[in-house]
């Protein structure tokens, strides 16, 4: 038995990506990443829910808000990390994680998190971290 | 190697969610539930199937319907549940695995259910039962 | 020549239904409406833009806001009215058509306003007002 | 009696808007787009159609591949534009409109077109043209 | 002033196009056309609606069953007829159209009516029609 | 930890069901698949990815072509296949998953694929292979 709650956002940012492989995605260009963020737990509080849904929504808010109308290329804290759709997954992902062991998420006992950026409409990525 | 099937129907619903962390969802207020029931096997049937879609289709709507159009704060199979989406994606969910075990889907060798309830475009909720 | 542009939002309430056409839909019940504002104009103004997307979200935002985790059978500004997903775009319409005359979404000159209210993945409804 | 035709690509770009009205989206930042390309006639052709959907899809690719992963600020054909959402839809579809008067879209006696940008899950712009 | 409402439902059929601008889909292959059916007004009736929804989705689903699970190559009422998704949406709403005029839709007034078939995600066809 | 990469295509193609607990989806119809292709690894390559998404897309491109515009029931290939959703899915996804084998996907190493086919708005059926 288990349950998760997912929250949407989104995000619009410019940025280069490193590597032969890119092709055209070498060259500065941008995004919109429309953000998933699933939080799980094996079961439910005494409230009835995996997390309160406004405040996951909050949290993720700050943290796509940091990256949100910004050229990633100059952000000091991706300094040398490519920006791949699976790594921003894994930044995001591990922002969250890391608020939810400081209990920012409120008293629910979460056992995951998963966090999926739609880069098109034929296109997305996943990361997927235990807690 | 594993598969699933999943079919998805709705419900239109009045309920008000008891403790603070709801906010102004405390009040009476409502929801449209797009609900997605999935089934999943491990290997198919004779058939190449995992569930009879069309049965499967009419046992969620069965299911669903029993709620459909209904304050649940009066609801006498739901008293003191606090129904938020996750509780909901798990009564529906053990309705559809009870359902399941008693042979109401056909022949299938189901290993699991899992029923997800979208609240709106941005916040949706799930929850997993092994069969 | 014409543009538009849409901001999507939605609000989740309860209501019933008044006359037998509605069937079960007489009861009260409730439903999660994902609501679309579309802002029409004919050309676009000196910054490139029917209207400020940021102003227009926040606009559509404030008048959701206050039908919103509601029971709409008890809004005194809805006496009588029979609150079916037509005449709620109507309602959000006229606000923010209003809003629209009154100058508070700037110096767009905006020639209608739509608003779409998507009651399920099966069905929505829309009022298209001139201005 | 009226008929259309539409076909979805969709773009990455960099871009930064001019005028305070943009607030944060003044810094270089990005979008994808979802393009929907929609093709308009008062009635079909001899084969049935608006138009052909593989030449339209064709047509549409072409145009939108001139921008994507590109940086829209350092655009020679943009040079002083604006590049909103709104103005994106413009370049677009008159674009489209100029191939179809040059008649690469085939036989179809094509009354208008209409291109629409989503720049998330929640905004999106048109823009309209007459044939 | 006007409004209106749509349903949704959809029909999966085998047919074959014919003519050489048809490419690979002269060979008998299929499609999922995912069909929502609008019905417009210029206001709404004393029940407050455009149209009972209920009733609408019921005519909607006799149209669409009838060529549900068949080979339109070989269905009589389409000998001749190049099974264009344009074609279908004519098809389907002159056949809503001809039940609008003889009021089995009920008491709205109804001023058109549109078909749009969603033959992908990523290509969609409309027809309109007065009433 | 883990990773995931999804790529969307589609297909369009003829078939019919063999099975009484098809109904009339024993006879000759057809059917628009929207396939998901998901690459799942369990850490990201030294560019960041799990998989090249350009390269990604073109092998799923390439397996989908093949099934594309054609009726299944007389594809050589799938000769006593029941080519219901499940199965499909199961078709492509072990062509995929032989592919990523024989290193066509590139460097990454990949654990699992999952392929999920949206037979319509309201069903979709998904396989999952290890690597």
């Amino acid at each position: 038995m288990s349950f998760s709650v997912t929250v949407r956002d989104h995000l619009m940012i410019a940025h280069s990506l490193k590597g032969e492989v890119f092709g055209p995605a070498q060259n500065l260009h941008g995004a919109t990443f429309v953000v998933d963020a699933t939080f799980r737990a094996s079961d439910l509080n005494a409230d009835g829910i995996v997390v309160d849904i406004g405040r996951a929504t909050a949290e993720l808010r700050e943290i796509v808000a940091a990256y949100s109308y910004r050229n990633l290329d100059e952000d000091p804290d991706l300094l040398g990390v490519n920006t791949t759709t699976e790594r921003l997954c894994q930044v995001i992902g591990d922002r969250l994680a890391s608020r939810a062991r400081d209990g920012a998420l409120g008293s629910a006992r979460l056992s995951g998190i998963v966090v999926t950026l739609h880069e098109s409409h034929v296109a997305w990525a996943s990361y997927e971290v235990a807690l």
